[in-house]
């Protein structure tokens, strides 16, 4: 059975004491091994990436960012093949995994313009005849560690960028779904970048606590769930290291009586249901304001519901695929059961569907929960699953705090037509992205990506502007010139 | 005796259980006492800061900015009596507290910028009618602990760029010499802050504590030596806060062959000797490259030394005073001693100066020693006071290494007047602030202050543009709106 | 009779060979007489301000924007010392002048954050070892010609800008009401600005034609009308200068079936007839979509306008003052005649007001005009007068094309409720600002202000960032420093 | 034979009332005929590029980002024939032709950062409850009018940055060498840009008379002559365009006693006689600091000279091939002659180099002069051609007032060792392109070019985050919304 292994220093290898199974999600059937990289793997990795750093480093943004304009092609290219290797062991359909692919170029693409976004600032007679100047420096190794469920794209937020800093870098992406995510690696690779500015290992705890560990890493980038993302933040820091780590969210839209209310749920149900809803951005609860856009809502989602498809990843067919373990379609139906068991109306139940040929696949249906209130455990902690609760208020102003009194900050939305009310929901609600009439908020490459509160732990964002000063070190210089022989003995050396 | 209480919520306040001796180092005499703050006094700054953030928030920048502008002048008209509280607790000559109040100011001008500094990005169109853009909203409440030698300058660096960012904050100034920092916060309010926006506590470990521990808090800035700030950075973080913790520094002068040796005494006995030796920005060590400069770098600086004056603070002839106490004091002497017992020269010997009238002051003299080698420990620790060693090496790539290897890496010059030394040397060194030909490379306000290695935790600086990023957070707003019944439907209305 | 001169090197001087009356337009009585500069006086200045910019420029921006930080505290200080000036000769109600003025001051705080705003873009390693930079360098002697409408805040916008970025400044003001505007000159002088750096010429176009032509004029910003400035801007470029020269508006509200109508009545009443509408942001034409929306803001407009008090600038209760001149007076008198003549409606009649005790006054009424066509030379020049026209259309978009149809883009503004409505509007409509519910969307001093079409000759905006480019001229320095004796060679010299 | 025709709205044309001899310079022989376009062609030009510039407008940032990624590789792909076109008609070597691309494509990759550059500053809370922000639009159709000497980078410049931003293009080529440019345009037409988006129009004077007058075209960039430049900026502007015109140089560079002398005469090899001297940034003046810098300058450049070899473009052992014109190379000859006549030395005589088999050729050999003066023509006009001319000055105060007195303000250069000396030229000299120990200091990309004095008209530089600002018009947003119905009227809809 092939083996996914690693990539250290420009070389593939499968070497492993230990592996461990990788499923294809939509059949249930074991496709691969996954080699676990020990300790001594992952510091080869990391010296591998020290290694590579000094002449990196001195090579110019410009020629750095060369490697990034053929990496965009090259995975422009191969974006059939990426789809495959996501769908088959993420389990999303493959024009999802082409959506996902596409927002992780759109990262190689912001770090094409490093020469533009490395700029320092210069100022001029800081005081007489002096000058200063700030360089954003690049840090040396720079680790990131990445989930299952965007295998290429979370992973395209952060070394692209980190390596045209002038960084080298080690990937442990998911060991659930590795072999995109180090097809693309190799692309890079090929795309002309020296041997070990970046390395893959595969791996689990043991892997990461290297990473955590090992003093010659000076930042660490994590997605994850929140309770991993505690972990991996105060782990690091109290290595001396900056992190940035971004955690679990349960996203709610709010729709309000004013609202469009069939292009609201037109867009709920890609929002809700994309990807199974194993997306940090995707939206679980719906906020209704008022009985009678709740009633709407509530109807109209129920039809749209019909006519949605689970299925097979390789189906363009298909609307969404399965969930990515037996084990994790365990813990959704059984939020499901305990949303029912609490009261909560299932007005579209998705446990359990029929999925002709596929028995064997992790599937659960698109769920539609009404009546669902702030006590409910299946309110209250993050499903990442293909389930829609709808919480029914009086007032903007309720809608707004359960958002604000909910532990996550990720992302939110408001549909409404009012220019008052999106602007006040804008301003006031405490989640860091934010939209109107749009469902998920993912910012653009240009922009940053973070949530607020227990989202993410930090204080820069992940990719984008924030990206550039995450991974440099600012270095302020300051100069005078003592009086010059050169500039003013020379008039004296030539008397007329 | 007066004791030197709190500032909460407008209301200054000196209830004490616990109370500690604030000393006058010039005379060794115990001035005052100051307050320490139990749980319940900081979570009651804290409370108090909470409650003023929301109107603050709401608060247009520019006009938060008016009470920067009035503070600023409150700040100049009152120079005179600031630099006396200073000197009369930490010791520094008055001329040296003005010196220090007026680089605290420049932070307080800066402040003033916020309209310009907390703009966001706009993007029309990101997709078809679909715009986005980000804010920088402020945190919430947020907490600065500051060190004794600066206590006007440090605590400037910190609540005006925070508070002028929209948050409200609790100070915890050194209480060794509370008395100019709390002064400084009662100006503030004088300035027109609203009651609750700046609260100052003074205390030791106990208030720190619930600084790092409070869920309200949501950011923390400090400024101390390298193990606090280690302690400080893994708590706050520990605790899902964000955080910049600046540590201890050792800072070193390259001094070249071609240096102009006059100008480079003339800045070094400044850089060593002022202040006792007791910022982090201290030159303590001059690594002089070939026999030739370091024996007139050894001379002269002897030579120069001989007209210093250590004295009493309020006596503008001399030029530095007392160390802060008593046991630092024998700490300082206690390097010199072991630095003689490793087999360096003592050339010239400050410990236990005659200082008449003065006799109970923690005074220590310029001390200059030579011969000084990477394996001793007065090489290897922060002495912080007026003592500067000399290292003699064959090599420029030498002198770098030195630095280099370092665990701090604040701050670092060299003297030459060689373009593409100075250009290495700022581009390879593993520092975060350069001097060429400038001693104590001190950035402007306008840009920002942050060492590298051990000398600084986090990825913001402190003040200037990264101030303006580490005390907001990022929303990110993404919007579309739906086809207007308002804009579009207006036409059927009037058939004509 | 008092003369109001120049001031030229920080001398004041009334020398004149012609003057001209300067009249209080609430009375009509000529109360002083202004200098009217000849070519050698003209001259005269410019040679003060090229004297004194070599020490300016090389004065660091920090120590010049502290004149500016002075220059604001002596504005507020003497605030209605200036309103009265402005008062006495423009004609504008006292608290009108004080809105003013506020806005001008705002202009000297975005100069204090000079040290920011002048920064330069440095890039390490544009090559292997090659630095590259940018800096903003002032342009040596720049030039002002401002009008009577604003003789406090347009000049602010201009000379504070151009000086802290180093530049010397030659302001000729309108010689209708010079006063303010050189006794502003004067409280900068005292602040501390050097002799030379500002100088302050009254004249008329004897005056502006030395500044459009003297070879060391390097730019020339202008405020006026649109004749005068294609005049100003292709006179300038044909002399090789920058330039910079706003001209005329007719500023149009567009006002929504669903707009807030009370609201958008309350806001009309201020921003057309606010300083007798002699303002280039003043709303002149209300363009109502819909017969409902049209009757009602025609009945409300009328009914709030029977509280109006056009009066003499001295009373605060007043709302608004006369006219600048008998002749103005005349002129806007006739287009009112013209609307009526070509069949519009005057539904409150503004001609000939009776003002009791100010019978000489140069006093218009608040006039509304209903039924307004396109073809009407009273919409299609600008009135400058408290004369609002209303024009009724079926649609949006008929209005807009009203807008863009119209020669002059400078300010307009939507009344609405809708988002989308909103934001079809900012993206389409040909006008450089524009406002959202807001009435005279007056960019904030730390924006820029300039209108599209003929409402703007140039390339860059008046205040705000386009300032400091339009105040400076880039350099692009690129570095590299041969290999180095000094620093390799120095390891030969010691050989062990 | 030949008609090298025009590019408008996606189709090729050539028909034409006049055409103009096409040489191959190297040869002396016609090669093709250009099309001359009537103001009619120029006419069909603007108005496709009008009826393109909606939809261009409406295209996000970031998709007509994407034209210029496929842009970059398209000219990437066929940069051997692009150079053999350029070769052929202007007559520079290949390898030359081959810089003059890469420096050009690196402009197509900056235009791919269009979202990041594009991006405008938003304001929350510029008073209560009302935001502002700035958005850059385009300003429509605009033109370009380049020069002969760069047929590729030139256009290069401005067309990706204009397009990118949303504007449509009118470029007007030099007739001399027109056929790289256009088929450059092709390629960017085969990059997926829509039709009329980008237009080519060949022509002399009456096309660009009309691209002058026309009111469609909105801004004009210009690359060329002083004389011709000065003509273009003041039409232009007389007509209420914003133009920039970039014109001619006489680039000088300071040699210093302590530059490393063999490596200025390898600089100054290149930057002399390279491309000819055909370049407005080529060094065409060396002005030696003291007898023995300039006596070792002079026989260094000699000796280095011998082995210059001039001749035909299409070997690529030659390194400089002939100037563009029978005209040109008299015209330079002229230059050298005039040199003689007034008493300078010709240390190397290039006048009529034997060119085996290239006899008909337009060469020009590499000369070298010494004892120049600033008197003598050759010195005080733009030769533009191969001829290095050397001046002796005993001081570097008077070398730097030779080139501050020129009118001239391109490039210029120092070669030094010293911080001090670079510092002090590069902060006071009078050119817009300094380089320090770097001969042709034309700054990458991402910065931006122009002159300074009469080499530039306008204010903003070509290229790089300038032309972002000239290709954009500025529009700024306030808004405020009323309160809402739909926000707080909700609560009351449903009582309890």
């Amino acid at each position: 059975m092939t083996i996914v292994g690693h990539l250290i220093n420009g070389e593939m290898s499968t070497e492993a004491k230990r592996t461990q199974d990788v499923f294809n999600p939509s059949t249930g059937a074991v496709s691969k091994q996954v080699a676990l990289a020990s300790v001594e793997t992952v510091e080869e990795a990391i010296a591998a990436a020290e290694k590579a750093f000094p002449e990196w480093r001195n090579t110019p943004p410009a020629k750095r960012a060369q490697v990034m304009y053929r990496f965009k092609q090259l995975l422009e290219d191969n974006a059939a093949k990426i789809c495959e290797l996501i769908g088959k062991e993420h389990g999303k359909i493959v024009h999802d995994a082409g959506g996902e692919l596409k927002r992780g170029i759109e990262n190689v693409e912001y770090a094409c313009g490093a020469p533009e976004l490395l700029k320092g600032e210069h100022s001029r007679n800081v005081g007489p005849s002096i000058d200063s100047w700030s360089e954003f420096q690049p840090l040396g190794v720079v680790a990131g560690i990445t989930p299952f469920n965007f295998p290429a794209m979370v992973p395209l937020w952060m070394f692209p960028m980190a390596i045209v800093c002038g960084n080298t870098f080690v990937l442990k992406p998911s060991e659930r779904d590795p072999s995109s995510t180090l097809f693309i690696a190799q692309l890079l690779q090929e795309a002309g970048l020296p041997n070990g500015v970046l390395n893959v290992v595969n791996g689990d705890k043991e892997a990461v606590d290297v990473l955590l560990s090992d003093d010659r890493v000076k930042a660490v980038s994590f997605v994850g769930s929140t309770p991993i993302a505690e972990y991996i933040y105060s782990t690091a820091t109290a290595n001396g290291k900056r992190c940035q780590a971004l955690g679990g969210a349960k996203n709610h839209a709010i729709v309000m009586p004013d609202a469009d209310m069939d292009n609201a749920v037109n867009q709920l149900v890609g929002a809700a249901f994309g990807s199974s809803g194993e997306r940090c951005m995707a939206l679980s609860v719906a906020v209704a304001v008022g009985e009678e856009a709740a009633n709407a809502l509530v109807s109209k989602m129920k039809a749209a519901m019909t006519s949605l498809k689970v299925g097979a990843f390789s189906n363009e067919k298909n609307d969404f695929g399965p969930v990515i373990t037996r084990q994790h379609q365990e813990k959704v139906n059984g939020y499901i059961d305990s949303a029912e068991a609490d009261g909560a109306v299932i007005v579209v139940d998705g446990r359990n569907p029929e999925v002709v040929g596929y028995e064997g696949g992790f599937f659960v249906g698109a769920t539609l929960i009404d009546g669902v209130t702030a006590n409910m455990t299946s309110y209250q902690e993050e499903i990442f699953g293909p389930v829609l609760q709808v919480v029914r208020v009086d007032s903007m102003e309720v809608a707004m705090k359960l958002i604000n009194d909910h532990e996550y900050g990720n992302g939110t939305c408001i549909f409404t037509r009012d220019g008052e009310a999106a602007r006040y929901f804008s301003d006031n609600i405490q989640v860091g992205m934010v939209g109107i009439n749009v469902p998920l908020p993912v910012p653009v490459s240009y922009h940053s990506f973070g949530g607020w509160k227990r989202s993410l732990f930090g204080d820069l964002h992940a990719y984008g502007p924030d990206a550039v000063r995450f991974y440099t070190k600012r270095k302020t210089i300051t100069q005078r010139w003592p009086s010059s022989g050169v500039r003013e003995g020379v008039s004296f050396s030539f008397p007329s």
